[in-house]
């Protein structure tokens, strides 16, 4: 089961167990040479990407570099009104 | 009902709805004159700690800055095996 990169070497993460995100940003950084990979999510599935990075760090890849973490709102609404929480983490391997 | 800060100017974000932590940093940054808010999560409620600061720039303090953003994993237990993701959010007035 392959999670397919939305921009290249970005990742966006949902509701599937957090192994499923671990094992695609590895094939990112491993198998395809990836330079960095960007971790994605929205609203509730924010924890998940945290978490993804955390496990990818501690359980994987112990040299990990956390190179920025951004958090912000987006728009659900063409007004504006409606908005999301979001973050994007950037990893590469040390 | 006031979130007590665990150290000094330090939010710990729990399951509670997200405007009583958005009310306790701004009691912090108004009232208090804090130079700096330290908005904390573990886990499930690091969603909860991203909303926060999200709702309070968005509908408060529109010159919020955003300092710093730490995502890091905290041992659960002794030996270290358990451990919990975090997050650490560091915010001012602009």
């Amino acid at each position: 089961m392959s999670i397919e990169p939305q921009k290249p070497n970005t990742i966006l993460v949902g509701k599937k167990p957090t192994i499923n995100y671990v094992m695609a940003a590895l094939k990112l950084l491993n198998e395809e040479g990836a330079p960095e990979v960007v971790i994605k999510a929205r609203g509730r599935n924010i924890c998940n990407a945290v978490d993804t990075v955390e496990m990818l760090k501690n359980l994987f890849i112990k040299n990990l570099v956390i190179k920025s973490v951004n958090i912000y709102s987006e728009n659900l609404d063409t007004e504006g009104k409606k908005k999301v929480s979001a973050i994007e983490i950037v990893v590469a391997k040390g």
